[in-house]
C-alpha cells in the first residue's frame, strides 16, 4: 500500500526479519483461515512441495501446516501484492485451520463497543484433536 | 497460531513496533483486498469512527483509506485471531482498494514454476485516478 513498483516477475519483499506476512484462505469459498508468515526457505519449500509451508516466530523453525494433526493445506494459488511484502495464499484445507478446532482462527468478532466478543463460527473438531499434537 | 490462550474480550496484541496487521475483506463477497497495519490510536479510531484507519509505516502517520481518493471502507465487522495478534476487518468498500486501480491489491499470482506472474483481476480504474492523489 506504500507506493510499490509494478513488477512482471514474482520478486517478494520480506521484512527486517526476513519475513513476509502470508493471508490464507479457503479456495473453495475464499474464507479468511490464518495469518502466518515465511522465510525464503519456507516460501521456496512451498513452491517446490505444494504443501503449505511457514515458519514459527516463537518456535524459531519451519513449520507445516498439517503435519501432526493431519490438517493440511494444499496450495492452490499464491497471489501477492501491489508492495510485494504480502502474499495471499489459496489453500484446499483439510479440516480445521485452527489449533482451537475451528475452521478459521478468526472465529471472535468484536461485539458492540463496549470490547465484547462474539464466536461466529461453529467449532468444527474438539481442540484436544488439533491442539494436543501441536 | 502459536498457542494463544482463549479470551472473551478483545485484547489485542500490538508487536514490538506497536502494530497489529489487519486483514481487510469485501464484505459483500469476503474477496481479500489488502494487508495494513494499524497501531492502537487507528484502532481506537476505527472503532469509534467506523471508518477503517492505519498507520502508515513508510510515512509514519495516520491514513485513512479513500480520504484522498474517495474509495471509503466503512466498517463492517472487526474479528481477531486466535492469538490475537492478527486482525480481520470486513468493509464496504467503494470503488478500488489498490492505489493501482484494482478492487484488490492481491491482483498478481504467481503463474507456474518458473517465477513468472499472472494478473488475475480486471483494473477497474485508471491508477492515476487513485494512485496521483496518494
Amino acid at each position: 500500500m506504500s507506493g510499490g513498483e509494478e513488477s512482471d516477475v514474482f520478486a517478494p519483499l520480506f521484512n527486517e526479519q526476513g519475513l513476509i506476512p502470508a493471508v490464507v484462505t479457503d479456495a473453495r469459498d475464499g474464507a479468511v483461515l490464518m495469518l502466518a508468515y515465511m522465510n525464503r526457505d519456507a516460501l521456496k519449500l512451498t513452491l517446490e512441495t505444494g504443501e503449505a509451508h511457514f515458519w514459527s516466530r516463537s518456535r524459531q523453525k519451519f513449520w507445516i501446516k498439517g503435519e501432526t494433526s493431519g490438517h493440511t493445506q494444499n496450495v492452490k494459488d499464491i497471489a501477492f501484492d501491489c508492495d510485494g511484502d504480502t502474499l495471499l495464499i489459496q489453500v484446499d484445507q483439510i479440516g480445521a485451520a485452527c489449533h482451537e478446532g475451528y475452521k478459521s482462527c478468526f472465529f471472535r468478532s468484536v461485539d458492540g463497543g463496549n470490547g465484547g466478543v462474539k464466536t461466529t463460527e461453529p467449532q468444527l473438531v474438539p481442540p484436544e484433536q488439533v491442539y494436543a499434537k501441536k
